[in-house]
C-alpha cells in the first residue's frame, strides 16, 4: 500500500491561506449582496480546507483541518486580510493565480495519496483526489447560493487536476515512488492549469449528436 | 438483527448507470446554462450514486461506491451516453422511466436493509432507506443550483420510496425474512411510482388551516 | 478531557420541534413556489436536527438523531403542525424566538463540549459548537435554494453562538467544570441573541480599505 504524500503544517497552511484570500477576493464581487464579515469569513473557511473537509469525510476519517487550531484561524485570518487588503491583492493577480495553481496540485496530491493509503482503488482514488483539490471551490459556490464554477464552461480547474491525480495512480500502479508520482502530479495540476489561464483553454459545452438517430435522412422538402 | 439485503454488482452498475443517463438528459433542458463535459459527468455522477454516498455518510461507513473502480466509470460513461444519445434515449423515455422506478425501489431495499444491519431503530432506517432511493436526486438539484425539485409539488417520487421502506421496516419487525421484505418493497416502490406517473398524483400544496384558531366565527357582514 | 455536556432526551426533542416549526414557518414565506407536504417535513427536518447531523459527520461518529425513532418524529410531527396551525404560531412569535435563542444556546453546549470530549482542540471544538447551533439553517437555506440568511447582514445568530462556544471552551481550558461552563455558554449565547434582536445589532458589511494602497495621498484637486 502506498504511503501518503504529507507536506509539511506550513505549506498546508500557505496553501489553506492563498484559499481563504481567494474565497474573499471572490466573495468582494457580490458587494450588492450585502455579505456581512462573518459571511465572508465562512467562504474563505469553505474555500480554504472545503476540500479536504470533504476528502476525509468521503475517507470515512477524522477530518484533518480540525485537528489543530491553525487552519480555522489562517483561513479565517487570512480571508478578512483578503476582504481588507483587496486592492493590493489584486495588483498581485498574477502571482496569486499561480500560487493557486500550486495550491491545487499540492490538495489534489495529497488526496489521492491519502485515498490510496486508505486502500481505495485507483479511479475513486482519483477523484478523492480532485475533490480534495476542487471541492473548496465547489462548497464556497453552494453557499454563496452561485451556479458550480466548474460545471460550466471556463478555464480548465478541475480538468488539471484530474490530469494530475490519474497520472499519479498510473505512476503508483506502475511501482513508481510515491513521492516521485506525486512530485508529477503536482508539477502537471500546476502545468495544465497555468496553460489553460494563459490560453484560454476550455472543455467543449454539452451537446448531443444530431445526426446519429435518423438512420434514413427526410427528404428535404 | 437483520441481514442487508443485497444485489448482485452488475444489477447495481445497471442502476447506477441508468442514473447517470437520467442525469444527463436532465443537464440537456439547460443548454443555455453552458455546462461543460465535466459538469456533465459531474451531474451524471451525483445522480448515480449520490444516493448511496449519502446512505454511507449517514451510517458513518465506508463509502461503497468508492471501493471499486467500476461505479465512477459507469457513472461517467453512461452519462455522456446520455448526452451524446439524447434523442434515443428520449424516445424511449417510458423504458427509462420504468427502470427509473425499480432502481429507487431497489436503492431504496438497499439502503434500508443496511440501516437496520447497522442497528439503526426502524424510522431512521426507513429515512436513510429514503434518502438512498432520492438523495442523488437532491445532490442533482444542489448542483445545478436549482429548487430541489422532490420538496415541490409534483409526481410522488421520495413518497413512493417512503411506502416501500416503512412497509420494509413494519415487515422486518413482524419477523418476516428480510429478502421477502425487500421484495415487497421494492415492488411496493415501483408500483406507487408508476402509478404516480400514470395517473398525475400529486401531494397537496403546503397550506395552513384558515378557520381554526376563530373560536367564535365573526358574523357576516 | 471533558465529558459532553447533555441534556434529557425531552428537553433536546423539545428543541428539535422548535426547530421544525420554525422551518415550517420559514417555508410558508414561500407559498408560490409551491411546496408541497414533504417539502415542509423536509425543511422541518433538516431545521430541527440538521446541526446535529453536521456536528456528528464532522466528528466522525454515529449520526445521534438517527438513533433514535422520536427525532424524524418530532422534527416532521412538529413541521406538518407549524404549517397548519401558522396563525396561532405567528401569535406568540416572542416566545418562539425565545424559545429558539434557548435551543441555539443549547446545541452550541452541547456540540461543544461533544466535540471537546472527543479531543479536538479548542478552535475546531467552538466552529463545531456554532456549525451545531446554526447548521440547521444553513441546510434549510440550501435546500430552499436560498442565500445563507447567515453569511448576509441582519441580526446577531452564528456570533452569539460564537460568543457561547469560544466563552466555554476558555471556561474549560481555565479549568471550570464543564457543566458550569456549559451554562454560561447558554446564557451567553441567548442573551446575545435576544439583545441583538431586540436592538438589531447586526454585523458590518464586507468593504476593503480604500485607502491603504496609496501610500502617498494623490493631492486634491
Amino acid at each position: 500500500m502506498a504511503a501518503a504524500f504529507s507536506i509539511p503544517l506550513w505549506a498546508d497552511l500557505l496553501a489553506v491561506g492563498i484559499g481563504g484570500v481567494q474565497g474573499a477576493l471572490f466573495a468582494a464581487q457580490f458587494r450588492d449582496r450585502r455579505l456581512d464579515l462573518l459571511g465572508v469569513a465562512i467562504v474563505g473557511i469553505a474555500t480554504g480546507f472545503g476540500g479536504g473537509v470533504l476528502r476525509d469525510i468521503l475517507l470515512s476519517t477524522d477530518i484533518a483541518p480540525l485537528h489543530s487550531n491553525w487552519y480555522l484561524v489562517v483561513a479565517t485570518g487570512a480571508a478578512l486580510l483578503g476582504m481588507l487588503l483587496e486592492r493590493i491583492f489584486v495588483r498581485v493577480n498574477v502571482g496569486i493565480t499561480l500560487l493557486d495553481a500550486l495550491t491545487i496540485g499540492l490538495f489534489c496530491a495529497i488526496g489521492t495519496t491519502k485515498a490510496l493509503a486508505f486502500g481505495l482503488p485507483e479511479i475513486p482514488a482519483a477523484f478523492v483526489g480532485v475533490l480534495a483539490a476542487v471541492g473548496g471551490s465547489i462548497l464556497r459556490d453552494l453557499l454563496l447560493n452561485l451556479p458550480i464554477a466548474l460545471m460550466h464552461v471556463g478555464s480548465l480547474y478541475a480538468v488539471a487536476a484530474a490530469a494530475g491525480s490519474l497520472t499519479l495512480v498510473g505512476l503508483v500502479s506502475a511501482g513508481v515512488d510515491v513521492y516521485v508520482a506525486a512530485s508529477v502530479c503536482v508539477a502537471l495540476t500546476f502545468g495544465v492549469r497555468v496553460l489553460a489561464v494563459l490560453f484560454k483553454w476550455s472543455l467543449p459545452e454539452q451537446r448531443a449528436l444530431s445526426r446519429l438517430p435518423r438512420i434514413r435522412p427526410r427528404p428535404r422538402r
